[in-house]
């Protein structure tokens, strides 16, 4: 089951820290930016063959720390069809070191056209009779606004094709609260969505003791976070914010269970980007690792493993 | 203002009616399919041209009769990156024709992800000091449901670079009304969401008296679609939902304004295929564009145009 080997990895690396890969191109070292300019050109290629180098090199260190990358589309959508194929890259490559892979595209529609987004992340897609996997990522974020007939075909995928899936619940931008934190009753909206990711769950429980369908739960709002942890007991977290956007150890702690698991810990600015308060540009992959292994004992210390 | 030459458009071609480019292989006739499988090979890359050949003569004949295409990014993700390869030449091919493109992704995230986004799709990348479009589209579908720091970014993208987004508001799935109709006070989920779209595009109205902000109301919901149309005076609609989703003229009628503008509304699946009615594969284009001129007739019926 596809969270039990995330969850598996993480035990064995006892760290439950995933590496964002979301390399905006002012992350890349200069001499790295300028060595694929000089070899590609200075366009959409040369910054996507940047991207991708740069990645590689972070993945060949932190793959011995971490178990996780979460790779965001959005950083690589921004570069166009090279930028979209140093994502399918960065995605095989992480795979290729063994790393459980989280594409972070908050993917969402009508049930037809989540089936073709899950086919395309998750699943296969069948051409003259014959399937193939277009991505080799273990899992998908979603975003589940449009209700359950939009999010079941990847939960399908996710039984048909042992993988798995994070729907956001309460996000950790500033603003999440506008539509997340409305009062229904005696809940908020994000309750009543934890409520349905719970649900979405249920039937696909692995031997932790959690399903295949984990939740978005942002650090940035330790209470909510808290609260949820005790709402969904079958639910893994996913849990951006830490680090560039406020969140410390303390915050993220309420997001465990007692056997300190529950939670996956994202940051990206602050791995990716470490070598700059170094100021040596040329081991930026090692300085990405010593924050990797340092926010790891900071989240371990603070949940008691 | 680029919701004014979509609007223009519309009253230009006198049709407030999208085609729908969400070519799933099946829906391509055997005699396209086979010539490219035999040309390019059975797998994504022979796929990824069947479905660019299709929406080529799709948009050749559709071009004449209707003012906008939507493209589905999930029916070009779901054959990887020959896919995204295809989905940009589309892009591409339909401006070259005259068309106003409307990119539906319902991309969102996070304020600074949203802005890559918003880069990819909308605005320009810089690479090295200069500026790049990666797209072409006029428009991008987004959702919401992260608030106002996770649109911002768009709405920005929209002002600098004159283009459009249509936010989900209320969606034509059936379990649509699972978050979206949850009861906050007097109101529901999806009217507290019609009121941040409307601010988002106040400071941006144009000559027909919309903004570049607007709103995905399914055609499904005819009542919801109703009063959305009163409380959101200056949000165009797009309309999914007519047609193979089971909604008709009547149905999308209340979601225009007096002076039959106020809406766009989308069929794909009935387009597309509206050769399949005829058995005639070669004519598949022409049947195209007979479904549209009927479908824009039914619905400048129900709106007196």
């Amino acid at each position: 089951m596809s969270m039990d080997l995330m969850i598996k990895k993480i035990i064995d690396m006892n760290s439950p820290v995933v590496a964002g890969l979301d390399p905006k191109l002012d992350y890349v070292p200069e001499f790295l930016q300028k060595e694929c300019f000089d070899e590609f050109g200075k366009n959409a290629l040369g910054a996507s063959q940047a991207l991708l180098k740069f990645n590689m090199a972070l993945i060949d260190e932190l793959c011995e720390v971490v178990p996780a990358v979460k790779v965001q589309a959005a950083y690589y959508e921004m570069y166009g069809i090279e930028g979209m194929s140093a994502l399918y890259k960065t995605v095989s490559y992480a795979k290729e070191r063994g790393m459980y892979v989280i594409l972070d595209g908050k993917r969402g529609d009508i049930g037809s056209t989540a089936e073709a987004y899950s086919s395309g992340w998750l699943g296969k897609t069948t051409i003259a009779g014959a399937d193939y996997s277009m991505s080799e990522a273990d899992c998908l974020t979603v975003n589940p606004y449009l209700g359950s007939d939009g999010i079941i075909p990847f939960v399908n995928d996710c039984k048909k094709y042992d993988k798995g899936i994070f729907a956001l619940v309460k996000t950790s931008n500033p603003s999440s609260g506008e539509i997340q934190d409305l009062k229904v009753g005696k809940n908020t909206v994000y309750e009543m969505m934890a409520a349905l990711v719970d649900k979405w769950g249920a039937d696909n429980i692995g031997a932790y003791g959690y399903s295949a369908v984990g939740a978005v739960v942002g650090a940035t709002y330790p209470e909510q976070a808290k609260k949820l942890r005790a709402q969904m007991k079958h639910t893994y977290f996913l849990v951006p914010g830490y680090g560039a956007q406020g969140a410390g150890a303390d915050d993220v702690a309420v997001s465990f269970d007692k056997e300190g698991l529950g939670a996956i810990v994202n940051s990206s600015r602050a791995i990716m980007c470490a070598y700059k308060k170094s100021g040596n540009e040329k081991d930026f992959a090692k300085a990405a690792k010593d924050e990797a292994v340092n926010m790891t004992k900071a989240i371990n210390a603070a949940i008691g493993r």
